[in-house]
């Protein structure tokens, strides 16, 4: 946990805020636990990740990791502290194959897993390569058995039991997950899950490869799984209709042990769960326990050494590093803030190595922001002098915006100004909060 | 509905993927309706949308709308469809003062709002400038009453019940919200709300504005405050732990009637339920009630329009624009997908103006993918020769991926060879969906 910098512009990430921006100090409200645990099923407080940056971020339209990269990538994420990390199957290339082997050699505390196709080839080629566990999969929906592979669900449970004591027999740990699940046949689905929890499967994956599932669906399948095997149960989430969180989170609320994720949710079109946004919501859920397993103030530096490896700009409204994710604007947000930063803020952004900002220098600014500046300046004006200063700024800033210089000559000049005897004051007044 | 563009490159997003890429035709599989209407509280399938990229979104902390660029995000909006515009407070400034009269006075068919502080003098304002509605606000959690205005429950109710009124009784539609609803007491919440639906308020609204909430919490609020008052139901919802769209998904399952967005999301700190990302979600549960009413393939011109505005990148994995959203990588994906687009895609591209792609000069690629380009250049081989020269594309992309040209030209040297009766088929097939 980092202390917040003491200055506007340390740490401000790249392209910050135009408006004018004060860094302010935090205060450390008492922790309160929004939509913690509330039921006996729930493990919103005892979950494990499986970070999946090297096996469904290589999936990204833009990823291509060589194996420097991916080695920087694996250690920076077990630094992190991320419980499991998810590597492309070897049977994709050979060195996807090689790159499988120097990783799992690289001695991390994370387990190291690869995910291949539900397949006695694959698996044979998996388990050499020194992985502590396998991830199996097999498309189980309709649209998948008829489109994709073509087998029936006797052939795939017949399959699913072979290659699950196969891996077994090497003493690695196992997963087998449906694909698509949502759009599976619940009792097909229920059935196969049953049949792999009985010889001992490790975990049991449900997958929304589509991203069609909604956190209610989410919920009364993984509650309803949870009833029938007593395995741990691992969920991953496609983002397309935007619930890629919101459902691991659901999931967690029904029993569900493990979440996948990726740094900035980069996988198959546009992603899945991301990790910095999933921990976003877990801290809320649980922040002891969050806190206590991963480094959160090492989220930023990860996030930027993927998107350079692929070749994008960290998002503008990223959760947690996004450069606006602590920027307080409104005249009426700042006032709070000011006053308590829990008002409106659930995240502490020292708590993630981050610093909150308090804009300025715009139209909808508020005298009480700008009355802190001036304190932060030591300047000596009286409310009325910072509410009649404040009108000028509004006035000025709804030509264009102001930066955090601009405001300071401002304040500096009006000061000067009032020292001499010409007092300005104006008549916008009592707009402080809009 | 716009068909797809035939080329590759037509309508390709800015910096579209690197790795190679082949459009595909597309197919249209019957169409079913996922997570729709379960429920008789639900509204999934009715709802109106009030936009919010001229009010929440102005407090983005890049944002500075001129009143030139007000106007046309204003028709841009009315002409995608929505219900509602909302714009800043007409007691921000004088400039938005005149920016509320511009935009009320444009004849536009959406609703002009304009959201104020529950407060008589921001009211009488407000009421002058020639807008169809007020959004009234003041903040009820027990941080709000004590860090920002200091008011208690029946003060901030006497003076609800006196601006409604006021509003009212100038013909006005009026909405009444609390603030940071999620952390206020609920008996407080259910009094306030019922108090103003007694004198005939039209809609009350809840707000996450901190963004704590999860789709639960949501769904359990709206469904007792649906019990409780019988006017409309509008919700807000930040989206600082990414639950922004599912929570808005999950208060339209609870009966909830009204959804605030911003064009990508823009508003404060990372801002609230994203415009698209809300269209994509609702496709889902309602594709037919959303192709009614929005215009879907205007999406990526308002949004290019509005990151113009505030100087910001459409993030990469936005959702139906960003530029990796319809392509589709790994060798499973493009083997099923050339089959039927539905067994991996839950939105159709042509529905919101866009194009799939599939990518295949990349070391996950799969000899069906390839297969499908070789007919699309017209080669004539067989499916031992697509393997084969997959195995070599597989090769090469180990080392870096490949684009379009050359794996075209790969195909076509391959092509050549063979008519030359030099074959050059190599061992690494079978690996063509991992």
């Amino acid at each position: 946990m980092t202390p917040p910098p003491a200055s506007t512009t340390d740490s401000l990430p790249q392209d910050a805020p135009k408006a004018a921006a004060v860094a302010v100090e935090s205060v450390r409200p008492p922790h309160t636990n929004y939509g913690g645990p509330s039921d006996f099923l729930s493990r919103v407080g005892n979950f494990s990740i499986i970070e999946s940056t090297l096996r469904e971020g290589e999936q990204f339209a833009n990823a291509f990791f060589d194996t420097e990269t991916k080695i920087k990538i694996a250690k920076a994420l077990d630094e992190f502290g991320v419980e499991y990390i998810e590597l492309t199957s070897p049977a994709a290339s050979e060195q996807s194959r090689l790159d499988c082997i120097a990783i799992a050699n690289l001695g991390l505390k994370a387990k190291i897993l690869t995910h291949v196709r539900c397949h006695m080839d694959d698996a044979r080629i998996a388990v050499e390569t020194g992985v502590d566990g396998l991830d199996v999969v097999i498309g189980t929906s309709s649209f998948l058995r008829e489109f994709s592979h073509g087998k029936d669900m006797t052939y795939i449970t017949k399959q699913a039991i072979e290659v699950v004591e196969f891996i077994k027999s090497k003493g690695l740990e196992v997963r087998f997950s449906s694909e698509d699940s949502f759009r599976s046949d619940l009792v097909d689905l229920l059935n196969i899950y049953r049949a792999v929890d009985k010889i001992g499967v490790n975990r049991v994956g449900i997958a929304d490869t589509v991203g069609c599932a909604n956190p209610r669906q989410v919920y009364e399948l993984v509650r309803t799984l949870r009833g029938v095997v007593s395995c741990d149960i691992e969920c991953h989430f496609h983002n397309d209709t935007g619930c890629g969180i919101a459902n691991a989170y659901a999931a967690l609320e029904a029993g569900a042990t493990h979440i996948d994720t990726s740094v900035l949710g980069i996988g198959e079109r546009n992603g899945i769960t991301a990790l910095g946004g999933f921990c976003a919501r877990m801290y809320v859920a649980d922040r002891d326990y969050v806190m206590s397993k991963y480094k959160l103030h090492k989220l930023r530096d990860i996030e930027n050494l993927v998107a350079e490896a692929v070749q994008i700009q960290v998002p503008f409204n990223n959760y947690i590093t996004g450069y606006c994710a602590f920027t307080h604007k409104a005249g009426i947000h700042a006032k709070a803030i000011l006053n308590n930063p829990s008002t409106y803020e659930i995240l502490k952004p020292e708590d993630f190595g981050m610093t909150r900002y308090v804009s300025i220098g715009h139209r909808l600014t508020g005298w009480n922001a700008v009355k802190n500046r001036v304190q932060q300046l030591g300047l000596k004006l009286n409310d009325e002098d910072v509410k009649a200063v404040t009108a000028q700024i509004k006035e000025l800033a709804d030509v264009r915006p102001l930066n955090i210089d601009e405001v300071d000559t401002l304040l500096r000049r009006f000061h000067e100004d009032k020292k001499n005897g010409l007092d300005e004051s104006q008549s916008m007044i009592g707009n402080d909060d809009c």
